[in-house]
């Protein structure tokens, strides 16, 4: 079992992480090797197998370490100030930012891969430190909204993916639409358009009353002109 | 240059093709071999070389062969009767079904794969062929609803962008949804729900009157309850 934390294996611990968070978004968890982390951190080896144990915990830290702050915001902005339909909104919107900053979107990528190509996967992992309590909290709000004639009827599974879907497929089908139209979706005027059309198209899905939905989206755009996301990002 | 077609020249082509899409298809353009190919297709490998000349030649013959009836199929729903909002929807039925048949996506998912790895891919080949007519013929009739005052004022290239990233992540996400709620998005009950789904999130962004809208999904569901595929799918 770990020593009781100190300041200085807390600082070795941190040194560890960051090092996998950088080896096993940029190789994989196949690529990503467990001397080449230590070496990066500046720590021996058994210092590592000691905190982590085997290099599938280590993975496993580095997806709480990563995924469990996207939680903590995507709820905090579920539950914070501002109407349901409000509150939806931001999601979606930290769920395009976050695709865009690119800082989780290939940890993710991996793990889908894994679980298509019928390995096995830390997607139970990450549908309960992420998905299930995000879901859970979206359909609450939703139901809310409901309640007080602010959204429209509908299935909220089926509008959350729809919505989910348009961000994730901006982001994977940019080289594909680079050579439809000679522009490049990932540039910053591209972003910043596909930004505030998703919200215009979140929206017309959630909102029971388009000027109620048109309202939400110029408060939400005008308060986070750039990004929502707070400003350190999410890396430990 | 080969020789001119005789009937039995042409059932080695046909052949040889058939072997090479699985190949393709099932191994990546990495991994199809030409030997497994011509022992496929029983045909030695010399006139597989002679028909199609070196295994990239082969690969681009196997994306003609797919893509080319796609797009025409495509084509013939934008081109055919109904009016412009009809034969969008048409299209996004055509889209899913085939994302749902899923007999060309492993080709398409390939190139994806190569371009966002910086590898040279067929995407420019598979613009050529199939996206850019398809997106041609689209905006083209956009425009004739929004003449007509059917469709609803904007982007069209954001909207269609929109409900093409909801078909492909529907399937693209199967696995990690299967872990939030147990269910399979791919199982024929939830595929029948999703089709229909979709076609009223398209109906909802498209239409300027809703009723118009939900009219032509009704008409559309009601024709083609099952597939709008032609019946011989598109395998040479």
């Amino acid at each position: 079992m770990p020593a009781p934390a100190s300041p200085r294996s807390e600082a070795s611990r941190h040194a560890i992480l960051r090092a996998a968070v950088a080896a096993f978004s940029e190789q994989g968890p196949a690529g990503a090797r467990m001397d080449a982390i230590a070496r990066a951190a500046g720590v021996n080896k058994a210092l590592l197998h000691y905190y982590f144990g085997t290099k599938e915990g280590l993975h496993q830290a580095v997806l709480d370490a990563i995924f469990g702050p996207v939680r903590d915001h995507a709820l905090a902005l579920l539950q914070g100030p501002g109407s349901a339909g409000e509150r939806l909104l931001a999601y979606f919107l930290t769920h395009f930012d976050r695709l865009a900053l690119g800082d989780t979107a290939r940890l993710m990528t991996y793990e889908m891969m894994r679980a298509r190509e019928g390995q096995p996967s830390n997607l139970p992992r990450l549908a309960r430190i992420l998905f299930t309590p995000v879901h859970q909290a979206m359909v609450r709000v939703f139901r809310e909204g409901l309640d007080a004639g602010e959204l429209r009827p509908g299935d909220p599974d089926q509008v959350f993916k729809a919505l989910t879907g348009i961000n994730v497929f901006y982001f994977i089908s940019a080289p594909a639409y680079r050579e439809i139209d000679g522009a490049d979706p990932r540039d910053a005027a591209q972003v910043a358009r596909q930004r505030g059309h998703m919200l215009g198209v979140a929206a017309t899905l959630l909102f029971a009353d388009p000027r109620g939905g048109d309202a939400a989206v110029r408060t939400l755009l005008e308060r986070f002109p750039r990004s929502i996301l707070p400003a350190q990002g999410t890396r430990p």
